[in-house]
């Protein structure tokens, strides 16, 4: 393990966009980290980004070899979806802490063999890539929330607006691309879970592909009884916007709009809003692996965990459901395992 | 009926608190208008407010009497709600023009007597005192929509929040005593009518009596497919606070919150918020009545119809009967008569 | 004198624009007011107005014979600038309440001569159009200043910006025509008075005709000490937008913006701003006619006065002054009589 | 000098509270950067610091020491302000590159010496410790200054207010302590040199010591002739507020607020406003020291110059005799070398 003096030895699996973005964060943005080793699909692609990022990482044949090589002390999974599940298993099976992007898994239950595999070793080992909770404005809302200020939480008012998306997207993806994000937060921002889910679909607009639902409203009940409702509207034209309206008991808070100059212009008093999601979030990369090569540093892994992904794995096929069957659909979520308490 | 140069005469039934207002709006505040007849349930107080206000006002017997003063050119409705069928279907059978305060009837039967009588009769005779429409942030949000600045509605996010209401306010009323006004608005702001409605319960408020459900939010899908959320929170603490925000095909308009100084004052960059409906919507009830005066002396009435009064006692119950069942609930509105267009 | 029953009969000397506008506004706009004489320079003019509004007033060969008419119980004077000290003087010493548009007089020594009749006449019977004090805005920020919420005022900024003006509008306009109504307002504001101004001239935009010094900044001391600085520029292209910020000792407090809808749009979270300052501040003639009219009848004026017009005048005197000579030039105001306690 | 493999190493003088937090930065904040040597007036302290901070740096004698240590690359000034002159040329001296905290040197003398020094050397070794244009509220506004949307800036509007200040806090330390971050960013902002200032006095406040002439008003104008007004109120109870609004020929842009959880709470809608000035600016600091390090790891020091400390010391000296004289006072700046270009 990394002492104080020593960065921390990392493998990346898969160098695409996310991958080698991924590989230079921990190379020239973050401290105490170092990249040692990686692989890719296309070994080429790997060894060029090695080249490219100058950092004296060796490129293994595959991701297992990642794992195992001896110099390797934590493992970043950003490969293709459909093989998260597997090199997750192997690092944990190598005892080897392991920051997994999104999904976990493509399934619920290959996101319950982690959680299951996780906790017959004993240890936290596993964060997930959701960096929502890493954003400040989400951070700074979850402080007032939890000072009390605005009492209980009754409701929350969310949208998850994008300008356009590609033909390729399709309307369970409003689910699995988009509303996971908010699947994702604000179970943490509420310390509570999802009970039920229901989906409607409001007048489409004309700016949507044929195939796609576009928006759509996400009908939420937790646990603890706070109704949400998400809007998904991924061709809104105007920006990227990402709203958060908190309803307590005895007053409302609000995700901060990002800050902006303000203009005064052509008979209007305006703030630009984004156009690109990278904009919003991008700062929240950098924040939740440097946690997570902070924790692994300390012997303590503290991010959203294996639990938080099966969580959000189960929310979101339940909201895949609901947008087939127009109905409200329970979760069954399993009660949370006290070791990730 | 009233040329330019001579005021219109107006008979008033009922002088409780919205009546003796109307009564001090019509004889002191708007123009071309005067109050020659009144009448109560009360007769003493009748009188009372015609030497308080010092207006030359005859007190009459009873609301027939006041409709059938030949003096009387219009009649004012501000008697107790379960009266004002009776005495509207009367100014229509006495072909005198009528401005009735909410609701039309107490029934939407008794709503469907009166636009009956109405088309009967041949001529619009009644304005209903859905007073919204009149507001000038509603008037600017629609001239913003009716623009084409934001494409079509596709979603409204609305809410209607109350400090604290007294004990006798029961769940129902979160209908009809509350939600009346956005069945009223959203109609006229959208030029669309409602399909169905659903009702949900988010966990409660520890700030409401215990008979009663707070907050709760109504889901309305409109024929065109527009859907409506009301948040609908009468314990909310903070204030009095009206919002709705229209999410459109290319982008959002939001009613303007009242204007007020900007105070940087102990730590906070602060807006008052009102907690009195009284001051955010007064403006509204002048020129609501200024309009039902100007209309009656050039011939044509245009402000909230019987068939609006009518439309929203029947999106009403169907509320009360989503409020009951937990299901959604079509309206089944007739199709609109060509009267009304 | 007009009881509550009878509207106040008013002569109206001036149908140019400003004059046209109160005329309707009396007649058709306002309560117990009616116009019942006219006159003009061109008294085709004042007759097709008289025609055009639809009104039953006399017209009358020039000023004196409407001041003199038996039946004018007061007067508005809405005539060219320099004929305003005639006809006012007049109206005092025919004992008529007077409402005087801006300039009360052309020269503040006559200004002077008009305070000084009407302090010899004994009662006050003028009252100077300066309509801010009747804008909801300024009068919101005076309950805040008043109320102490933010302590003793120390500081000023504030701004007066107009899109373009024409080229007819020469420097000296920046204080007659433009600074004016800050100079009339911010006393009001206050409760203070001018005791020294400065003017210093920013870098020319080049978007302000040749002979036009554009923006100019003017910096006033009150006698209490407080510091008022004033950015004048009137070809600022953005908007009509005027500002006021007042730093208090524990806090500051902002003029209200106007209430406009919120849009998200184009990649922008905007407000319209006014282009036309008629959309500003055309309520605010409302109010303040209303209010000469209401305090006539009441026998009890108590809008803007003579010395405020003095003391305007007074204060416009030394910024062009300073203008001039680019030195702090004192005003030398006289003590204010007592008569306007 | 330091390669991509290698970390540049730091010696520190002083391990007062800035230097500190330095030191802070560059172990266990900051990329590419280790602090090898420390000194203090101090020494206990110095060690105490490394000590507590878990760093393994050498405690040096004195700053001649530090300075001249051969495994020093880079030195911090982070001592008493009058000693940054010595250490700053000792560093020139021997060829190392110097960040050096406010003041560059206590006098426009000394700072004028550093840069003849740089200059003879032949390159820029000298960062002086002006944060502010590292701050990314700033960058955004001079992004949209320097994108032309506004036009060629003609008046900035600027405040600088703390909630209060200690007894030992004098009139001319307005300038030298607070006004002095402004002069220092106003340059940067416009790419424009200071030509004359003037101090004016409002009314006093009551919250300050009876010593300590607070509020002031600097007004400043550059030598394109724009007009700076530039409010310092360091007792304005309400929060630590730092405003600059720049006013263009078509357009007005203003430095963003913090972004903050909007609340509606209490009958107010609000956001909360810093109170500490560390909250608003550290993470400038660690922006700054980055830039300084990436710098001379690339061998092109681009931060803040010697220069500019030399420029920002010219006009606090005008200020403060502006304030004695209350007249307007020519800064005299001499012309820009070339190097510095």
């Amino acid at each position: 393990m990394a002492t104080s003096s020593t960065p921390l030895k990392l493998g990346v699996i898969g160098t695409g966009a996310i991958g080698r973005d991924h590989i230079r964060r921990c190379s020239h943005a973050l401290i105490n980290s170092t990249v040692v080793a990686v692989t890719d699909i296309n070994l080429e692609h790997a060894a060029k980004v090695v080249a490219e990022l100058g950092i004296a990482a060796e490129v293994y044949a595959d991701g297992h070899a990642v794992i195992n090589a001896p110099e390797v002390e934590a493992i970043l999974v950003t490969s293709w979806g459909p093989t998260h599940e597997e090199f997750v298993l192997a690092a944990i099976a190598a005892g080897k802490p392991v920051f997994c992007e999104k999904p976990l898994a493509v399934t619920a239950e290959g996101c319950r063999h982690i959680v299951d595999a996780e906790i017959a070793y004993g240890k936290r080992l596993v964060q997930v890539g959701f960096m929502r909770p890493y954003d400040e404005g989400y951070r700074a809302l979850k402080r007032v929330i939890d000072s009390g200020q605005i009492g209980e939480p009754l409701m929350l008012h969310c949208a998850h607006r994008n300008p356009t998306v590609p033909e390729q997207y399709k309307t369970d993806m409003a689910i699995t691309d988009t509303l996971i994000h908010e699947l994702d937060v604000l179970r943490w921002l509420l310390a509570d879970d999802y009970k039920s889910v229901q989906v409607v679909f409001p007048r489409k607009t004309s700016k949507a592909f044929a195939h796609l639902k576009d928006p759509q409203i996400v009908l939420i009940e937790t646990v603890k009884g706070t109704r949400i409702d998400v809007e998904v509207f991924v061709n809104c034209q105007y920006g990227y916007d990402i709203q958060c309206e908190v309803v307590g008991e005895t007053g409302i808070a609000r995700l901060p709009e990002p800050s902006q100059v303000q203009l005064r212009s052509e008979a209007k008093l305006s703030n630009a809003i984004l156009m690109d999601w990278k904009d919003r979030f991008i700062a929240a990369y950098d924040v939740e692996l440097q946690a997570f090569i902070d924790g692994v540093r300390a012997g303590h892994i503290n991010g959203p965990s294996a639990w938080d992904g099966f969580a959000a794995a189960v929310a979101a096929d339940a909201c895949v459901a609901a947008q087939q069957s127009g109905t409200i659909v329970e979760l069954g979520l399993p009660a949370r395992p006290s070791f990730y308490n």
